[in-house]
């Protein structure tokens, strides 16, 4: 079968996550590895009538085969809500419909990316969007990623080697939880500005701010070839595979609708209608206040966890919305090591080597905190402490 | 823009359908050009009722983030339909649940072809698998499909000239609704045997044949890369967009399944439930009689009609099944010149041309069948056999 195989798919390793997954996925195990919104945040019962409505009103319609881009009261949807946080001037013709944002992943990557191609990610980053453009054996350059954001003098370099792509999580990043402070976005933008480069910035976590401002994009409609993705997994549901990309870039866009539709035609049409009809019926705002109201308290609860029984040596980040930190070792200590002892433990995490393009040793780990009540992440971060302070 | 593009989509061609279907979408069109299943197909009620007990049932399940692989109760109700209609013994193991069966097409390119592997593939073909495999560049092989099924001398030739994957529609094919006989499928089998190559049948049709007994596949668990694509776009929904894959290779499987990964985490798990909840308290085989019923006369009425109204000169198939019929005008007789005629006497069909991976000038054209009642039919084929005869 090997020698069947293409080059790109042998070059791309199966999720370490997800690997992860199943093995954290025993319930005797705090698992602080997923990356599962709380179940508070699917509207079952709102969702369960829209449901209803889309089966009375559309009918056949809701079934049937649909178009590519998406339903355009849908993609209005998302244009008008861009533009009320950003006052930017989308409109449902900036949007395309995707099966969850990893599909737009999946979609840039065949639209720009040829083997040895340049692309510019953070370091560390999303390891499922590692994933995704490693099919195209692109070069991956990666820039660190620091408290106020990407580090300019690696990304002037980084640009200065080449790329087409930069793909970017600037608000509470996953794997670090790390958002750039808006001087950094706006230097980030005024280096970006007369390249010719498509700047990408993934924003799964936006509308899960629980501290502070919304701060504005880094390229969006301010470069020309800005696209943001969005996704309704963390707001609504995951379970549907619903989310989208925004750009102005439409040459880029048309591209990309024709990649979509090679991959899978359009995105199920039925979660289409029903998210549009839950939003134009429910008040989006007053649902996420609730799920921000958890997570923030999780979040802290963790934090002070980390506080309590974390060596003094091992740094951890503050975030101020989505799901996940990141705690940093000493150096010398292998995250990938302490898995299986922290596993014996009944406490699982994700090791940092995964969310790095660079394969090597790395002191890193990101802790999920979304999904466990206070008294079980004070519990688990209690044990983690020991498995870390024995191995110091 | 252009220089930031891949090759890959530089060379995919984005859908002559869709924009076709876009052309016919005016109510005042009788369109022939479309891939609709009828509504009829649609067990919306059931469907409905699926969803209440999925929600009361599974809760929160249903609306999280799943297992990339498909739900296992949905994967293993696959495979024993197989095992039950055909003799096969697939297991849950063998099964991938896909965003679409087109989204299987996306995958088999990306594992399996680099760029100028070859791919051997009917002549004409599944427009949308053309797209798919295109995406990687790859060397198309075409061999002739007659009335019998494969040419089996220039598929040998095809072999000889060195391909990784065959790609089939062995049952009512689109675009031509021809059916492999019996003999075709054993003689193809046995030169298939002995050669390292992934056999591909795409089967969507299959449940929706009206006349005559269903037939073995070439390959499935008969040859040790066999791979089947189904779909549940035909008997339940397209909206849902819910295909799947059954194969015995393992190997090539985790590379599939790492695809998938990559390119969507997982097909949308709540429509999984609901389709399943679906098979499990109606009978699918009551629900296909009716669609096939539905089909096989207006199938009838297509045939009766290009019988009537067509110049003896037009030679068109038959099927057995499925919803596609495909005519063959003289040679010389450019079916692309003919389709804005046809759409100002308000009658749309598709042109052979994208049906053929090397583009060129063709004298055939696909008719879709499932779409009108036999009146709008027998009115619209008439005027079609009169653009026709203009023609000539």
């Amino acid at each position: 079968m090997d020698e069947l195989l293409s080059d790109g798919i042998t070059n791309t390793p199966p999720s370490f996550v997800r690997a992860i997954l199943k093995a954290a996925s025993d319930p005797a195990i705090t698992s602080f590895a997923g990356g599962l919104p709380n179940p508070i945040s699917f509207p079952q019962e709102k969702l369960m009538e829209s449901m209803q409505r889309v089966v009375a009103e559309r009918g056949p319609e809701a079934f049937q085969y649909s178009m590519t881009a998406g339903i355009p009261e849908l993609r209005e949807w998302i244009a008008e809500r861009y533009n009320h946080r950003f006052g930017t001037d989308y409109t449902a013709d900036d949007v395309l419909v995707t099966t969850g944002s990893q599909q737009v992943l999946d979609l840039l990557g065949k639209v720009l990316l040829d083997k040895g191609d340049g692309v510019i990610v953070e370091k560390p980053t999303y390891l499922a969007a590692i994933q995704a453009f490693a099919l195209q054996q692109p070069v991956f350059r990666e820039v660190e990623l620091t408290e106020e954001g990407l580090n300019t003098d690696e990304l002037t370099a980084a640009l200065e080697a080449g790329a087409k792509m930069i793909y970017l999580i600037p608000n509470f990043q996953n794997p670090t939880g790390l958002t750039y402070t808006a001087e950094n976005r706006a230097k980030v933008r005024e280096i970006l500005a007369d390249r010719n480069i498509v700047v990408v910035e993934d924003d799964p976590y936006g509308e899960l701010r629980f501290e502070g401002e919304s701060l504005p994009y880094i390229g969006a409609t301010a470069l020309p070839h800005g696209v943001v993705m969005g996704s309704f997994s963390k707001t609504v549901t995951p379970g549907f595979r619903m989310g989208y990309l925004l750009t102005k870039d439409h040459e880029l866009l048309r591209r990309l609708n024709t990649a979509k539709e090679a991959a899978d035609l359009h995105t199920n049409v039925f979660s289409q209608f029903v998210v549009l009809d839950y939003l134009r019926h429910n008040d989006l705002d007053e649902h996420l206040v609730k799920i921000r109201d958890l997570y923030r308290d999780q979040a802290q609860a963790m934090t002070d966890a980390m506080a309590e029984f974390f060596p003094a040596e091992v740094a951890f980040t503050k975030p101020q919305g989505g799901m996940f930190l990141w705690a940093t070792l000493p150096a010398g200590i292998n995250t990938m090591d302490l898995f299986p002892k922290a596993l014996a433990r009944c406490v699982a995490f994700v090791p940092g080597e995964p969310f790095y393009a660079e394969p090597g040793s790395y002191s890193t780990m990101r802790l999920n905190f979304t999904n466990a009540d206070a008294d079980t992440i004070r519990d688990g971060i209690r044990r983690l402490g020991e498995v870390i302070a024995e191995a110091l």
